[in-house]
């Protein structure tokens, strides 16, 4: 993905656009924002807004023609050109990652895991590579890595962290309840599950 | 938790402050939002905001007196007033937030897991049980559930969602890729694993 200006919630749906284009595409040969929003139950406006940021505004009385706006939906959600990510820390959490069928709706793919109490290679359920900790670097620099998930302990959370950014990883996807420290190129997501469960509760 | 006022910002950082409270409290029966924010490494202005949000200003040249604010910080979190959740879908996910320990920071408690293909009670690592589908009736009435987590696939979200509402659950945490249909007085959060990941690839 490269287009910085597209919302997240734009972004959240888009899969969804992808999926209706692609199923309709022989009988649309062109696609109205309209008809579009009727197939998938969503507003008009919302529809307009967010194909307009994926692909500008479509032509006045025809829309969209289907094959092009696939092609942009594809381009901003990086099916193309997938992108590659592991995990460290194996655990419950890590192997639901790691199975997870739905990176690939957006470009991603959790490709391997790595657990400081893992010997040697093991699978997981879906099949995925779980290595012991000393493959990481060998791992990371061969599969040229730039995406890492953290999904260890708090207390190894920031060793971890180093590590990955030593092995020029620059975006992590902190599970840990630990704020990293990283450098400024790095940027970092931190996940609080707890936090999204207490703000229900608000 | 019953103070809508708080920020999910505000509310994440929280919990730091109550256990950096409960651990100096001997020694700062008062204390600043200054001295606060050079332990914890915060910013002075958000340290203020944060007390701020939670127990008013503090009084001039003293701050906050430790205790009130421990015990203002314990009312927000909802210490006093432990709420208990349930979880339908006991797979990988499932399991890990079932035996995931940081939900009672904010005064939470998933007490137990119900799944469709369990056909006796058996237990999580930590020993949390699950049950079969059977026992969730039963369950809600007797634990006055109010807030539910679906972990189930997105085929049987929406059946579960239906099933947790009818049983007075008025606070839905969805993790399937499906929009949940609810009736006014319910409150959904999805939360998209996925998007979270694609948002940090962009």
């Amino acid at each position: 993905m490269s287009d910085h200006s597209i919302s997240k919630a734009t972004l959240g749906r888009l899969p969804e656009y992808l999926r209706l284009l692609k199923s309709i595409e022989k009988e649309h040969q062109t696609i109205s924002a309209t008809v579009i929003a009727k197939y998938l139950g969503f507003g008009e406006v919302q529809v307009r807004k967010d194909l307009g940021a994926v692909s500008g505004k479509g032509k006045p009385k025809i829309g969209y023609v289907t094959s092009e706006l696939i092609e942009r939906l594809e381009y901003c959600l990086g099916r193309n050109n997938l992108c590659q990510v592991v995990i460290v820390g194996a655990g419950k959490l890590g192997r639901a990652l790691l199975d997870y069928q739905g990176f690939s709706d957006y470009g991603l793919e959790i490709v391997a895991a790595f657990d400081l109490a893992v010997d040697d290679v093991t699978f997981s359920e879906s099949g995925k590579p779980i290595y012991p900790m000393r493959e990481f670097e060998g791992f990371c620099y061969k599969c040229d890595i730039k995406i890492g998930v953290i999904t260890v302990p708090k207390s190894a959370a920031q060793e971890i962290c180093d590590l990955m950014v030593k092995n020029n990883i620059s975006a992590i996807w902190n599970f840990a309840p630990e704020i990293l420290h990283v450098p400024d190129n790095v940027v970092v997501q931190q996940e609080n599950l707890a936090l999204s469960l207490a703000y229900l509760n608000q």
